[in-house]
């Protein structure tokens, strides 16, 4: 095989990248990386805390950026790039006018944040989430089966609902909703084509009952005449070609395939190797824990996951997700917002604890739990402070709240058949945290291993492009040759394991209490006195 | 009346002052502070967070230093002086030789945390009170009965008997063990006495059964022989007069009466006014609740109080005393041990926002929970935490817990027949908070006076030394002359106190959850496991 390379695309919550990578054995040759402008580290904030939105003028400026630096950086002719894939944050809708063309581009919109980007954590639609659960419950309960239950509130019909209701002038302006990770693709072809990915996961896309809810369905909700497609698409698609402008402003090859888009979780799994067994954590400011199961194989519908799609992560298995709403946000929550000290003083400070010895515990909630609760409004908590507890208790107490959140989620994976063989974590927290690794073997007794890219999602949308332009004949040989693990795995100590053995029923036991159970529940009850103090 | 002084003399947590008062009209007119030299702010630590040690050498270094140094100021003639009153924090005993001499200062002991002085906020015997709570519940249940069903680990015997266990050498070696407010007038008088205040409330000394607990009694607590008084004497009383030897240290007349000792949170009620349908507040590190009550008029045993003692405040009333285990500490521990801000900028921070607005409600046990639950074990909490709770919200979410403490122990009172009429705060974070004391009227939906003087103990220690230097006839007679309330009153905001009306009864849920019930509840269990943690 000739030396070519694919490029992969990867929008992230603050930054998207670039990552030119040879197809023969994954080598990452090039990699550039660009902040959006807007807002706070690109994410656009307001006083209510469930608001997150970014504008999608940052992701135009940032691909040629990104693709220009990287390509000056890899040192090769550029018409060795043959394939591009492409990965966003998700759901993450923006409304666009008949020519794709995003409302926040328009004059009478360009401060109205309903015209931005929707981002995957903005929980303004939680009370539409409620709704949409209710309406399906009743009218269509097969559509909350593939995902967990519960519509949540970081979804696509949730957004789109609340943006009729609070801003109704740019729903009524909308020609269509579209998802991040298929605008991309269309903005670089020309071309669009809806991802199953983000149709499957957040819109209850299911070829078994004709693709998108029903009209009379939507139209019970006040969404009639809601623009979709028939048809979603895997990632073994190209969208199509890269238009002659975009060859223009990056200095690529027109014609290059795009792949059909995804998200950076489910690409990120791809890169890191996903295969049955395998649980795949990409684990940044909040985590995604995916697996495969082959279509054709028994798999029961598994009540809190985000969703069962079949195609979502690799073309002819279901792909499953779960996920912790937030990760490296509570640990930069509590260094950006508490100032508790950097990462690294804190990382020193909490390696030095042995389990249980602080007396802390902490739910990971700061951001809700998405699996197995599906609940966005809910909170943190701490528990067992003295006068003399430190910062970086805390931060420790913090560290192995997730680890109980991501042992919560392997538990539910094997609850229902879906066995755990090994767990390959990949993000920039598995990457630079030795200690989070280590405390995530310690709480789940199993041996973590740490995919041997450091940009597994943006590895993952090189090997869609590859796959599109025809260098690997699969996925499966795809990733066979791209992709892999480091030496170091870390091993769960018996001792520590043993410790957390204790604790963790302990953290079940504050997990059911308030976020199971009655509306009258302590947590539940002070979101409310909030809401109501905030209006 | 001739412009005649007393000297108040004041041993805090950190510190010792000296305050000169006329005591024809309180006015203050010197004042002296000086931090003790040992440990961190005067408190000796270690590794185990239960313990609090003081070195007694600070106690005398520390009078002559305060006592030079507002002579100096106040520009009066020593012999103006005619009269000292004194009060410490407790129960914080020490054990000393036959001559009264501290272990501590004996080149054996110099170095032996267990020879210092065991500071109130010791808990290191919490075992010990463990094992006489159930002792008195089996054999002498009436003992319990007036110190609110518990026998505290911040008491007399459970430290005296936690030092038996752990440091024998020192146990055997002590002649005696001495409360501080006892041990400081008998140095300065060369006589002993022992006080109400403290062998009522911390040793379970009552007339009614002959003084201190029984032989039979402290024999099978494996203190039998232990040295205590026959009597113990109410602040009515002098000591003794000032010897030879501390007149010449301090320039004072050798020969004038000093008062029996008591703790400050007494005589902090004293200097604050306190009467009948009054609750005296001295809000610091950690809060006291004051009531009095005539002998004579019926009275229930309140359940949680720390005690009931006959003339422990006033003589001629029973004194209740009921508190928090941690106020301004936990402030503190935010500021010092979190290093969230000063206490300005997190309160001009906490002063903008809204009842509930914040989400976040905490529990104020960081130093477990005095009245009503009598349990040093217990631990904080904090709950409602998002991904943009910022600093200045835990603070003011602190505060709002330590008035929902404050609020339960107000209500206990009440429920048990000692109803308050007014309620009168003195103390630093009275003095210095004006949003403390706002939050507290508007969580009570009661107006919240604060004592004219900013050293309510002091004060109240000066106007002992006034009554027993005969300037005043009586307690009620020196009170109507030497105490005040300022002019500003905290009234509460009926809006604001409509949300915290919600807010409470969830305080009250966890408050319940965590701090009565089985010993399998999360909090307990994480303090069993810290414990084995540690060992």
């Amino acid at each position: 095989m000739s030396a070519t390379y694919t490029i992969g695309l990867d929008y992230g919550t603050n930054t998207v990248r670039c990552l030119i990578v040879d197809v023969r054995n994954g080598r990452e040759i090039a990699t550039a990386v660009w902040e959006y402008s807007h807002g706070t580290h690109g994410v656009i904030l307001s006083r209510d805390p469930n608001l997150a939105r970014q504008h999608p003028a940052d992701y135009l400026t940032g691909a040629e950026i990104v693709i220009k630096k990287a390509l000056r950086q890899a040192r090769i002719k550029p018409s060795q790039i043959t394939g591009i894939g492409v990965d966003t944050t998700g759901s993450t809708p923006l409304p666009v006018d008949a020519n794709g063309r995003p409302l926040a581009f328009d004059k009478r919109f360009s401060k109205n944040l309903a015209a931005m980007a929707w981002l995957w954590k903005d929980h303004t639609g939680i009370a539409e989430a409620g709704e949409i659960t209710a309406l399906a419950k009743q009218m269509r309960p097969h559509y909350l089966a593939k995902c967990g239950g519960t519509y949540s509130s970081e979804w696509f019909f949730s957004k789109v609902l609340h943006c009729k209701r609070t801003a109704p002038e740019v729903f009524d302006a909308a020609h269509r909703w579209v998802e991040c990770c298929d605008w991309i693709p269309a903005q670089l072809t020309g071309n669009f084509k809806a991802g199953v990915c983000a149709a499957g996961h957040k819109a209850m896309y299911n070829d078994d009952w004709g693709g998108y809810p029903d009209a009379e369905f939507l139209g019970k909700l006040g969404l009639a005449g809601l623009r979709l497609s028939k048809k979603a698409h895997t990632i073994a698609e190209s969208v199509g070609c890269l238009t002659g402008e975009w060859a223009k402003r990056t200095g690529l090859s027109a014609g290059i395939p795009v792949s059909v888009g995804a998200f950076d979780a489910h690409l990120g799994a791809v890169g890191s190797g996903i295969a049955p067994g395998t649980l795949a954590k990409i684990i940044g400011t909040s985590s995604c824990d995916m697996m495969v199961v082959p279509v054709g194989q028994p798999l029961a519908d598994i009540p809190g996951l985000c969703g069962i799609v079949n195609g979502s992560i690799l073309p002819g298995h279901y792909g499953l997700e779960a996920g912790q709403s937030a990760v490296g946000d509570i640990f930069n929550w509590f260094v950006n917002y508490i100032k508790a000290g950097s990462h690294e003083e804190l990382t020193k400070a909490a390696a030095k604890l042995e389990p249980g010895e602080s007396g802390l515990l902490a739910l990971d909630w700061n951001n809700g739990n998405r699996t197995i609760l599906v609940d966005q409004r809910l909170t943190g908590l701490l528990i067992g402070q003295t006068l003399y507890t430190t910062t970086g208790e805390i931060y420790r107490a913090l560290i192995e709240a997730s680890a109980f959140g991501a042992l919560t989620i392997i538990n539910r994976f094997e609850e229902y058949g879906a066995n755990v063989e090994q767990i390959i974590n990949c993000g920039g927290i598995a990457e630079k945290n030795p200690l989070v690794m280590q405390i995530y073997a310690d709480v789940t007794g199993r041996p973590m291993k740490v995919s041997r890219s450091g940009q597994t999602c943006a590895l993952g949308a090189a090997i869609a492009g590859a796959v599109v332009a025809g260098a690997h004949k699969s996925y499966a040989d795809a990733q066979r040759a791209m992709t892999g693990v480091k030496a170091k795995v870390f091993k769960p100590n018996p001792k520590a394991h043993a410790v957390y053995q204790q604790l963790y029923p302990l953290y079940r036991q504050l997990h059911d209490a308030f976020g199971i159970g009655s509306e009258q529940n302590v947590m539940k009850k002070l979101i409310e006195i909030r809401q109501a103090a905030r209006t």
